[in-house]
This record gives C-alpha cells, structure tokens and sequence, in this order.
C-alpha cells in the first residue's frame, strides 16, 4: 500500500562534557539509517538490520527503534502497523549515540508516514522510550540533537535548542575498541560531593553563556567535566594523551563522548578542529588504538528523510 | 588629606534557586553603606559599625569589609590603609546577602579612592575573599550580582551578567527570623546522588536558556530546587506556605534566597509580583512570623559611590 520511507539519523555527542544526560550535539559524518512502512497488523516488525552491528535484538520491545514506533503507535492510537529495516552506519558501544540514531530514524521515517506529522517535541518522548532500551534510564542528550539538529538542552520533558556560532567546530575521535554503555554507567555508581556538583554546574552555565554570547573564552573556562570524566577515564586506554593532544591544538576543552570510548574536542574553526583530528588520532595509535575521526560544525544537521 | 567615599551595596538573592553558590542576583531595596577613606598606616581598620547590626567583628581580619580591603591592599602593593564605617541596612542571617553587600560596599567605596580604579572583575577575588570570612568558603553568588548588577553567573574566577528582560520581577519576603548560615550549611552535608544533579543541572540550564532567550515558559519549568531546598525546608517554619502563596500567584518558581530564611520568587510582571507579596507576607504571618516584602526588577541595580 503504502511505499517506503528511509530517513537519516546522525551520530551525536553525548553528554557534551559538562552535560551529563541532559546536553548533546549532532555530528555531520556516520549515521543510522531506517526504512519504515506501513504494515496492517497493529504491530511492529523488524524486518532486517545491516551495516556496522546485526547482532541486534529483531524483538520490538527490546530494540531501540522497534520500542520508539511501539510508543508513537500507542501514543497516537494508530490502527495499523511499522515495519523497519535498519543500516547501521555507527557501531555500537561507541559513545557516539548508535542505539539513539536507529531509534530517531526510525521515528522520523515513521512520522513522514502520518497523516499529520509530529513536530521534533512530539517525537521526543518516543525517541526516548526507545533510547530507554538500549541504556535503561530515560535521557534525551542524544535523541534530543538528533531530532533538532545542533546543540541542544534535552530535559525529561524538554528540548531547547542552544545557539552555536557556525564556524565553531568538533572532533569526534572514535578508537577501535567498544565499551559496553552498562559498564560505563556502573563506573558511576556510588555518591557525591555538592562541591563537585557546583563545579560541574559552574562549567555548564559558562558553556551555556559561552554559546548564547558566542563567547569563545566562556566556553573555553567552562568545557572541563570535573563530575563524570574522572570515573570513566581510566576504562579508556589512551584517554589522557588524546585529551592532551586536543589541547596543545587549541582545543576549547575536550572529553569523553557519551559513554565513551569515543573522545571529543570543540575548536573555534574547522582548520584547528582539522589540526588536531590528525594529534588525537595519532595519540590514539600510541596507545594501540586504530582509530577514525569525524570534524563537523558543532551545530551539526538534524535527521531527515531521504529522498 | 583624602576625602571620605560613601558607596551602597544592594541586597542579593543568593543561589537563585537552580544556582546554588554559583547564581544570584541584586536587589533594588535595602542595602549596606561604606563610608571609606585613607589613612598613612599601611592597615585597616573598622572605625564603626551602625545600623540593623553593629555586633560585628572589629578586628579586619574577621570582618568582610575589612577583610576585602586587606586582600585589596596586598593585591595592589598599596603603601596606604584604609579606614571603614559600615552602616548594616541588611539584617544578618536574613539569606539577603548582609555579609556580602558590605565587603563589596567598601571595595567600591575603596576603589573610588584609587588612583587608578579596578574594573568589577578586577574587584571580585577580593571580594570573594572578604565573602569568605563571613561563611567560610569562597562562593561569588551574592558578592557577583552586587559588583556587577543584575542576573549573574559568578564562578570562582567569572563573573557573567545573564540577560533578563527588565520587566521580570523578584518578590523577597524576610520574615522576623534569624538562620545562621553556617547552620544553613550543616544542612547541606552528606552524600548526593548523581540522579538529583541531573534533575537540577537541567532547572539551571533551563533557567539560564530561558534568560537568554526571554522564554518565560522555560524558566517557569526550570525554577525549581530539587538539590538544596528540600534539606533546608524545614529549617524554614512557614516555608512550604509561603511558597505554594507565590505560585497560587503566578510566579515562575519560588525558592530559599541565599542561606534563608527569606523566600524569593520571580514573576513575569511587577504587577505578579506585587500581588504575590502580600500573599507571601501573608502565609508567613499564618506561621506566626512577622515579615517585610520588596519588589524588584530581577535584573537588580550594582553597588554605586553616593554622591
């Protein structure tokens, strides 16, 4: 009946160092994509997956994807049902949102198959039902960019788009290794210090007022995670020196991308950002990691339907 | 042979809620007096203290005002003292900013007497210093929106004036009691949990997004404490009443000022504001508590020399 819809979901930086759960932004490069079609069954179905991971569960409700168009069909009481196919273009336990860009294009393709679309916020609660799969907990700093596009402020219940000067730019340096988003969420358990808390929120408000103003030495004081980055550290081989190559190359600050292992360093153009792409891969190689890397505008593209 | 500089400090909304020790703002109201001049010795003292509180310290060294003028005089190399006459228009113990609004009085009445004056900026670790004899740590949310005015994000090295419209207004309602801030802050020891950072990382953010953007809907879903205020609530009699007669008025959020035990909230209106102040006043005289109101705008004056 119906014909298919493929749409395009980018990869993302989670987290965004000082921003733990809550900010994010998308990257031009590696992305998810999915073809969804109508099915009369008042069902879900994933048809097949492709690309970097196949090893994905094919049960609805325990695929990110799968559960978000569960959502969307219950959320607007549809009668009929999605079929999805999945090309994964970003492997897994990356860091660099992977189970969050299936589930986004997934509901974006779904969603140009409405009647009458939702907005990116209508999408939101559904993206992060289907992001809840893969992590177990509830957080939009990688579904959230991917549905606006940029950086964005994902709350529970919100999403707000924070102003980047365009030519402000980001590396994302992925190693050949995986680390499992479980194993990096366990290295997070136990207490805090308030202290710690009014550290790493005095960075997110610098960064915050760093964008809006388009200020780039408020974001240069402020891009330092002191809360999540130290306890996760030590499960990237190679961290340091990658951290530290991006800073001798001007970086504004550098970190961990999402749950890592993928690290990240914002710069204030796109030919500084290329500068140390090549010392933060380099770093990487020292540590006995091959590795790939990724510049784009920090205000990076939202997903989209393909044509 | 130096004639003497008075300058007046406003009083300050500390903490602002989702900023705690790293947030606030100035207050067009009550305030502190300096009245500073010269002196050959190369010292500082404390020639008197009047108004709503004169059982302060006398020695420099324990006093703020004193203190910051010390750390002021070291910072220079100046060959002079100082000589300074506070005149307390801030109750201490009020969560108002007493301690503050004097240390940064005299800094400004002080600097006025330089040959070449410092920017605001300049002035701040001084004051922080000053700050931090009165409260034991070193926190700018009430010393920063006093030197510079308004809405400010004051780390420990910067100080950043956030954007508010002019017509938003702050109700601070100081009821006829006294909560020491150092028992304020034995209130606040103990572990945290990671979970309860995000939820209030996310209300700061939102607030501040909501400034920047004049999005009054943002900050009404971020002002909320869900760190800070739930342990010094019930160091506070009256305070869940007072706070539901804010928002039953409208009010964006409505939270502990400073240490407390005033209350503030912040209204879209001073028309809100003011309708809400007599409901505040009123639920505070319900738990047995006398009180004074002041409206202002958010976007409060900085301290000034007087003519």
């Amino acid at each position: 009946m119906s014909s298919d819809i493929r749409a395009f979901s980018p990869a993302s930086v989670g987290n965004a160092g000082v921003g733990f759960d809550i900010l994010g932004h998308s990257i031009d490069g590696p992305g998810d994509l999915a073809i969804v079609r109508r099915i009369a069954e008042p069902t879900v179905r994933i048809a097949a997956i492709r690309g970097t991971t196949v090893d994905l569960p094919r049960v609805a409700e325990k695929n990110t994807a799968g559960m978000a168009l569960l959502s969307l069909r219950e959320g607007l009481g549809l009668e009929h049902g999605f079929e999805i196919e999945l090309e994964k273009g970003i492997p897994l336990g990356s860091g660099m949102g992977g189970s969050a860009a299936s589930c986004v294009a997934a509901l974006v393709a779904a969603n140009a198959l409405l009647a009458t679309p939702l907005t990116p916020e209508q999408l939101y609660p559904h993206a992060l039902a289907g992001e809840a799969v893969a992590s177990g907990s509830l957080h939009g700093d990688n579904v959230g960019p991917m549905l606006l596009g940029g950086l964005v402020l994902a709350t529970k219940d919100a999403l707000v788009r924070i102003p980047v000067p365009a030519h402000w730019h980001c590396v994302l340096v992925h190693p050949d290794a995986v680390l499992e988003t479980r194993r990096a969420r366990e290295a997070l358990k136990g207490h805090y210090a308030l202290g710690d808390f009014v550290a790493q929120s005095a960075n997110l408000a610098l960064v915050l007022a760093g964008c809006f103003q388009g200020d780039v030495a408020l974001v240069r004081r402020g891009l330092s995670d002191v809360l999540v980055e130290p306890r996760r550290a030590p499960l990237i081989t190679g961290f340091a020196e990658v951290k530290t190559a991006a800073l001798d190359c001007n970086a504004l600050g550098a970190s961990i991308s999402g749950a890592g292992p993928s690290v990240f360093a914002w710069f204030e153009s796109r030919a500084d950002a290329e500068a140390a792409a090549t010392a933060m891969r380099a770093a990487f190689a020292t540590a006995g990691f091959a590795s790939e890397s990724f510049v784009s505008p920090i205000a990076g593209p939202a997903a989209r339907v393909l044509p």
